[in-house]
């Protein structure tokens, strides 16, 4: 089995055209869709609804075309500022085709209750799920090169009814974010599972997972994994590694290529050479706001402490790569250091 | 004479803790200090009043040190969006020291009236104002390396009781920053002024300055420059030129590093040696919000489009220098083509 | 024929529940739905898609159980701040039950060019329209009590290709607005249609209607009416008035009960008793941001002047009615005079 | 003793003309000025500094004409949302004229370490305070009318050292003033003490003050009261009670007219013929976001709920007194009932 990975760009979150052409031209291909991961250009607020808009309008658009919309797994983050262009990724498989050596796995959670968010039962399910959509890739743990997963928020309103304790971390995307990561971190053998406890989410910036992207989101009720990997005895067709923080371009640049003298001028080839066929960045600022020593205003202004990062992440990645078409997420929770971030790239040839 | 560059930081807009450092260390080594441009970190909305606390702070400062207030520009521009550190620069002069070559004058023209606003009389002011300063720093046109500009806004309340065309273009930072910087163009000679018309302010791309950075303000009724240019028979101490786009980070490093091979790594040692003394950045995007061929959200989203920009470019400029303490400032209207930006380097040795 | 009015709550733009037990109770009661109008949460930005998102929602539900879409007409308008309460109102026509003498016309005109927006030709388009939705109700003009109108806004990207004046008028939801109100204005007679140029848009403040409200939105091409009126020979069912301004508390309850010698009592009573079926509340605020004298920062803070206006008049109108669930907006342009509002009330009984 | 309270406008931030005359009138007539209270215009976000320049402006203005700066007490509140006015009031005092019986005492704490905030040490010092201006008013505690509290904010910075229950608490203005307001209720009897301990904060519903109105801010470390009441003897000048909602119009208008038939118009009467000197309104919503059982967005929108209440609140209490110029503010946390308000009037004549 063997994987293709195409990105489509929207003019808006209901925007489908250059998606539908995408999955005609997979299904043309002989490759059957297995997830769609996309970046939504709403406000990133409690009241945007870019999200739930784009999943009525992809769901329909897989429904035309695909027949069973369960079978294509759907992420969706919001948030395109500073220069994202607004889109994402379609992936799917075949026997034959595509990037050869590359693997796909999803699943999905049973819903959680609104007792279960942001304690070990939340962790336990995103562990639970990576497992299954491991084995769906048919490879080792030890291949994986990311996990990507939408985990719930406990709303206030679903809140309201639980302990005060738990009520008082209502409404958290970092927490949300936090408890699924460290699950992930235990499916891959990253953290040891002994070192799990309620008080350490949100808490324990020594743990974190290496390979995984988490995204939080309202709009489910479960936790949602996409796992990709390299076969073995294939070329490595993805790679992840942490980054020192938003602005380490060389370190980026040393994923892309990382047997280069000059990683910049290498990476900057394989983008314009068409090779980098995906890049993932999920940036994160250390608790303090500062990097490399310096105040920023991350976490002390009226704009979302995620905003400032996608904004200043995405021009960081599109001076490295020539192109503003990446995802490119904040809040990288449990995901790597605190301050750092998670550098993913697909490559093909 | 010469020119002393030093960057302070601000905690907050009132705090004036290193600046003061600063203008003692500059007096204590014989420099007179002329003028002080920094960014503050509010929300840059018409009810952001961040310039004025910070304004009132620096101006009590500079008294407290300096003597006569007046003695010292002052520029402020509001914004610190991605990972821009709130602080700035203060610019000194003396006999001997500091950086040879560099050369400083400053001006401040008449208060306009509102019924001069966005028309060709504000052009004309900032293009007088500019010949002063540049007389004031001893340096001919032709070395004049950057203009800095606080241009006036017409605000919707002064504008209340002119002409409805007039009023129809109330409240717009762009148009502030577009008009007077035909007006520099027209004062360094980079403009035909025979183009120079009202119907051309903010409709002609093909009109602009190289070597202005303007920003506008309501704090002020004056147009404030400072100019930067360098004495003939030293080396070459501020450069400044056109950058594609907001993520052109090889053309930043070219005017860097004009001379190298791998201008990205030559810019970073330069950086990284402390010969970069100070960057200016001003960055713009095309009207049709697209990057490289590519859609952004810039003019479609809640956030204002210069805030998308300084964001990105902070990341950009950050990645390069491996800092973030750089001016970052967006919208480029008639100082760079639509779409590019300016980019200005100081450095010593 | 008479027509009932229902309201119906949402917990989301996508909650389609109490619509959908309100279609049903119409239908099972003989009604035919004519017209749904309703406000939606988002975040009033350009970025915000919780109308076309409640737009598709409530499409499929109008489709499941009236079957042709078509027969409805749907007018979304966006905001709910302060305390109003998210929801809206089914209009169902019948033979009889319902309200005696309430009339109800719908009709919508061809989609709108670009080059045509906030020039005459749109106002003739919306003359036009209420013309025909006028004939549909079946009514005189002058028993015309309200017209309520969604009218396209012209965007920045739709004016790209356009002259520049009118490019400096894109985006502009208060002259889409505005032009809009002046064709209702013509076809209700309550102005000289000899008044109506190009340079009267925005600018004529003494040009208005008295019995229109008008929502803007960029998710339509045309202009799209609905009139409510009153059949002769019975009891007056809906009544339009001017109000004041925004707090004009007076000026509401006596429309609501005219005869009375304490309105607000009165109108408090009404309301209690159940006989206050819908109210539509247009608020404005006069240009130079004033109420009864006094500054307000309507138009110099960063919130966008309609979510001041609505938030204020949902206070006012709740404290009347002792109910959150009416429908508020904001921007009054040629619907009242500067300042001034326009107050609807349907009552039974 | 009595006071003379006086209403100033703003025309920003900085703006101290009208307060300045007040000044001036206060001096000449032979009133030493005690307190000023008063609204900002700014964003109310994290990076709004209105209230620093306002300090500023207010202090430079306080120095200049009374001499000593310390001998008045200065409360500044964020937020004039809606239709309210910006400004404050003046509070003076003298052995004879002004308002016969109205009291008036300010205290202020010793700046609180961060290690004491949002804990029982934060409640206690909030209530010394209290006890200490009781004492300066020379009044019983019964005959208090009003407590006005600035209480400081523990802010992320400060928490960054704190254990992580208390970091998790940071930022929070929400917590900053219901724990004030729990020492207020301590040292006016209207809770038992012993119910008072660091897990009821922010939790414990039934347990409030009923004539305190609390501001948390960032700009002080200290618990800064103004006290206001009644000399026994003398007609009641200053009035509190509970109003049930925000658009408790009634529950206002009796406040001001207690023993009218109707209310809302005697109250109106009041304000019309000038003996409403000052209204002071503290609103809340439950939070569960409902107002008189139906759904508002107050705690689900891209806007703080304070600026939902804030608004809301301005339309209800202007239009019940026909006038913009009042206090308002949200977040009644502990000072009312969850979802009500507070609401105080001082009256002449």
């Amino acid at each position: 089995m063997s994987v293709e990975i195409t990105h489509f760009v929207t003019s808006g979150p209901d925007d489908v055209t250059d998606l539908g052409r995408a999955l005609h031209d997979a299904q043309a291909g002989g490759f059957a869709p297995r997830a769609i991961i996309a970046k939504t250009e709403g406000t990133a607020t409690i009241n945007d609804f870019s999200r739930a808009l784009a999943r009525r309008a992809i769901e329909d658009c897989v429904a035309d075309r695909v027949g069973r919309e369960d079978s294509v797994q759907i992420i969706l983050s919001t948030g395109c500022e500073g220069v994202i262009t607004p889109g994402g990724y379609l992936l799917s498989e075949s026997t034959s085709g595509g990037i050869p050596g590359l693997a796909i796995g999803v699943a999905r959670s049973q819903p959680l209750p609104a007792s279960s968010m942001i304690t070990m039962a939340h962790s336990q399910a995103a562990e639970a799920v990576v497992a299954q959509a491991i084995a769906a890739a048919g490879i080792d743990t030890g291949d994986v090169a990311l996990v990507l997963m939408k985990s719930p928020v406990l709303t206030r309103l679903a809140a309201s009814d639980l302990p005060s304790r738990q009520r008082e971390l209502a409404n958290s995307t970092a927490l949300s974010r936090g408890v699924a990561a460290l699950g992930i971190a235990a499916a891959l053998g990253d953290i040891d599972p002994r070192e799990l406890t309620d008080a350490a989410i949100g808490r324990r910036g020594d743990l974190y997972c290496r390979r995984a992207m988490v995204f939080s989101g309202t709009e489910t009720q479960c936790c949602e994994a996409i796992v990709l990997g390299n076969r073995p005895g294939f070329p490595i067709a993805v790679r992840t590694g942490i980054v020192r923080d938003l602005i380490d371009i060389d370190g980026m640049a040393t994923i892309i290529a990382p047997d280069s003298q000059h990683p910049i001028e290498a990476a900057r080839q394989a983008a314009e050479s068409g090779r980098v066929r995906a890049a993932f960045l999920k940036g994160g600022i250390a608790p303090d706001g500062r990097v490399r020593g310096q105040r920023t205003t991350a976490f002390s202004s009226d704009l979302d402490p995620d905003k400032h990062m996608r904004a200043a992440a995405s021009g960081v990645l599109a001076a490295l790569l020539g192109d503003t078409r990446s995802f490119i997420s904040g809040g990288a929770e449990h995901q790597a250091p605190p301050g750092s971030g998670v550098f993913t790239v697909v490559m093909a040839g």
